[in-house]
């Protein structure tokens, strides 16, 4: 039985559905790319091309026999509903994140997630990555003692363009949602109070609207850790992406890859290659790693990869780093999540 | 013109060959899976299934209109009549290394190439490898000035099977010969003279047939640089394959790669993560480059990325290291090459 | 002129005063152990014999007419008197850190020094570490651009014994003091805002008294820079060393030197040697040139390496994070020093 | 009894002798500067003076009462006749490399040595690095097991002066004789061939009188170890020192450090400090070492850090190298030295 392909259809053919279908054309055994739709046909048209495909030509459509499931990787303002669609019509989800910037919004998703049974895989990639999860796996078999310390750095190769910044909820829903995810996935403690600072140093314009795009975040964990977080829009030696926990008994460290092997020595001192600069040189292996479990999942699975709730609580994160920016104070996580009784 | 995809034809669906259909099936833009062929027409029929090629009856079949060339991936021994068959087709030919152990039939498989004007690229994966390349770079650029030293490791994670080894040529056809390549691709200058030494370490039973496990080869190359190989069958902690360059202006090297970046710190130190073990995980990029130049070069270029000749010369200098193992002496290329005149 | 030596006499001879009377004595140029003084003479006499220097009876005579400088190496409680004494005897004064944890005693004692006109240089001994110097000459110098965001990491390999704790000042006057003065050397800005979270996970027993032994602070800087630093009394693999600075041309890091350059790669991975574990092992280089810069400013310098008000910036921070961790909410400097006006 | 320190006569005060003398007078527990000693008196004068040592008029002077030990650290012809004197006054004897280029020399020397029973220490300080003391005990306790393939590099900053160069001894006795030790220590095991390579790259005068800078050495040695050695007398990137053995249960290596841990990461990769460019960079703590193991010898050791025998192997080697060179193939020891019956 486990033999039978998972046919998922990728909803969306932007920059990050085309990496999603072309994984599930090739590199993923165990899935089969049923179809693939966007909203402007012609996109959803050309890839289909690209992986001899079929294209859907209404959501309804992908929601139809043809397919187990689905990968929604759409804006962020059309996930929850295409969540509700895709539950109902019994089929498992994979969404990108973030399911949606809107807290209730994201509640009655998972919700309906719920009622119908279906199963239900957030993106956070990372959690994929090799050297990510060794540092995971270093705290989760007790490596390094009890966890006193971790701290997460992402910096992205360079800005976005600033109409993308403009939607973008904000670097803490857009960006550092990534690192509250590692955050609980490495420490395994959910997140008590959140702390944020940080400037608008690479984009001045993003001052108007609040929104920064060098950030620090510090967070304290129910049991006891704290992280610290530093982001920033800008890393013009490419995409930086390092986690350490530091513990009793150790540290363990994910630190950044260089593109190859190869380096020169001088009379001026060493030269190494450099850092890869694109999201996907970085972390293809985790895409690839994340679709396995979710066919995995999907086919038998009790436990969600990366659940509903994992989607959830960054998100919560996410606005309680925007309140303590505002507001110049570390913020209780309890403050904006009414599901946590008070404060501890 | 140059976007219709040259159609390969793979001749061999074992270990190798099975790669190389997988790749041209999915990896390499420009190029497409034309059929795949085996002397064994199961193992054919499961690989063109797999990946949703056509399967070949028989090399004639292989070498009709639905196939602009041909990538031979069958044992040793049948690529020079392949060579010839397929060159006579008129099909631009990549061969996987060795041509032949035989210099003879290599020289007359160079020939038809020539007569027919087929196009040939010599499987030498290891020079398309990033790490590798920066070093080549480096020396052709000039930044490490007047090539003098050049050091190449090149060892096997653990021996084949002795049935393999016994059919193998010898450990300096056999696995020596990438290094062979590879000192004269870094170097860009010809090896005038073969100093061996070695010894069966690993497998004693090698002692047997006058073959060796673990060896150190010293070159001297035209242009007064100096290199030295060594080899192992068995190298507990992965494949390990590195190469320096050094000259009057710095140095220039290819470290080995770990599986991932992550790393610990204990009491007792620092641990890192294992190299790769297996020599897909190692060079899956190289063969992807070096199908992407066979695509330019079938399409356009003027010359080969790995050519006859240079398919020949590590050959003839595998000659002299089994000379100069049985020897204990240095041996001149001139003397097991009779295009070469005399010694220098 | 500038071939007479200067002569030293170091005051306390206790653990840190025996090293800087054992460096003045054979390893500085241009130094010379005057005599030594401690308020228990048999310690004086001990390491006044061991190293061939005469004992000092008394303050008095350890400030005679046979020292041009002290070296202040007794409790902190000591160090204002001791300043004034040697100020008024027109000696020049290296004092180590801190001054005092009293901030009017520090105003006190800079006045005197400032009324006599004696040169004073505080010891922050890791500003010439030349790894952590690098990183500062890459900001000074332009390399990594406009400074967005500082990373310092200082952990100790394990705690001292409960007794110093509780009279050490606590973490921030004791250990992050050393962060709070390489935050403003690198970033070359003031610091206006303040910062700490944190917990005693090594020692619960701090807790009664209000210290903590695992901390992060974060900083912000006059020039926009964000800093954060963390602190651990208890890292098992070393003595924890690191700064890092970010901005907008690259990134600039010292990371931790390991006590050899030896490896070793087995079946399971690579091992790679200890980093220090004890300050003079990772620190006795910078001791050596804090002193030769002591010597040159002596003789003949304007500018003092490390002067009172580098001595004096640090408290001021030390005494914010306090109050920040007791309030739980980031203070501003001007909070803590009326010497600033209003906050920024 | 073991408090008493070992008091050492330093003969020869240039380069060599200065360090040997300073380390004594300052940097080694346990042993004492008796006196300096030179030819020059000039020289011997201003050493003794800036170490307040007593300077001796005459090597009887230095051999008299007041010395336990000498340091020979005069040239290299020098050095029979003075271990001779010494051995003679009852002094135990610390020797710079080499004992002598003649073989019957040093054959004499050793057996006056043996009949006075004083203790020969030779000064192949590169046994007592930490980092290649880490591969020798890697090799020594097991963790790479059996010992297949032993790789050495040593390559000078820059060539000394033509004027040096030509009264030498040659590169084998002059450079690689360290490799030789270095070979022999980490492999436990005698060497019983010796093939050598090379050319004059970075000096061509070299070629008059048959001398090279740029050499590759291949060993066998008795356990089936294959050593390759690799030299220059010019990288222009520092002191390259790097030792590597490989065997069937892993590879240990001692790689070089950077002058600091200080590193750069701009938009073209990473940068990193240069290596030692001086041996006293690079080997000041194995000098100290090195003394610290003569001391503890002189006082009660049974067995030389750093025997006679140690001193005499790599004369024979150097001479088998030069022979190989001459002759273009391999040498046997045995053909060298006639203590070694037949070929094995």
């Amino acid at each position: 039985v486990n033999d039978i392909p998972i046919r998922i259809a990728v909803l969306g053919a932007g920059r990050i559905g085309r990496m999603h279908a072309e994984l599930l054309a090739k590199r993923v055994p165990g899935a089969e790319l049923a179809c693939v739709f966007d909203v402007a046909p012609a996109l959803a048209a050309a890839l289909a091309d690209e992986l001899g495909a079929p294209i859907a030509g209404s959501v309804e459509e992908a929601l139809g026999p043809d397919s187990d499931a689905v990968a929604i990787c759409t804006s962020t303002a059309t996930h929850v509903s295409l969540i509700e669609s895709a539950a109902r019509a019994g089929k498992h989800i994979f969404c990108e994140k973030p399911v949606s910037i809107d807290l209730d919004l994201v509640d009655r998703a998972l919700d309906v997630v719920a009622d119908c049974g279906v199963k239900l895989h957030v993106g956070f990639n990372r959690r994929f990555d090799p050297a990510h999860r060794s540092v995971r796996d270093a705290v989760a078999h007790g490596a390094i003692g009890q966890l006193e310390l971790l701290r997460i750095t992402s910096r992205d190769p360079g800005p976005p363009p600033i109409s993308y910044l403009k939607s973008s909820g904000g670097i803490f829903m857009d960006m550092t949602i990534h690192d509250f995810d590692m955050a609980r996935f490495v420490a395994a403690s959910e997140v008590i109070e959140v702390y944020a600072d940080g400037a608008a140093r690479v984009e001045p314009a993003l001052d108007e609207w609040g929104d920064i795009d060098t950030a620090v975040v510090v967070l304290r964990h129910h049991n006891g850790c704290i992280t610290t977080i530093d982001n920033s829009r800008r890393a013009v030696y490419g995409y930086d992406q390092r986690v350490e926990a530091f513990g009793s008994s150790g540290m363990a460290a994910s630190e950044n890859p260089t593109v190859h092997s190869g380096t020169f020595r001088g009379a001026d001192g060493g030269h190494t290659p450099v850092i890869p600069r694109f999201f996907l040189d970085r972390y293809t292996e985790s895409y690839v790693l994340s679709w396995q479990a979710f066919v995995d999942y999907a086919r038998a699975g009790q436990t969600s990869p990366v659940s509903g709730e994992d989607g959830r609580a960054p998100i919560v994160m996410a606005l309680a780093a925007q309140r303590s920016l505002q507001e110049r104070r570390p913020v209780f996580i309890s403050e904006i999540d009414s599901r946590i009784g008070v404060q501890p």
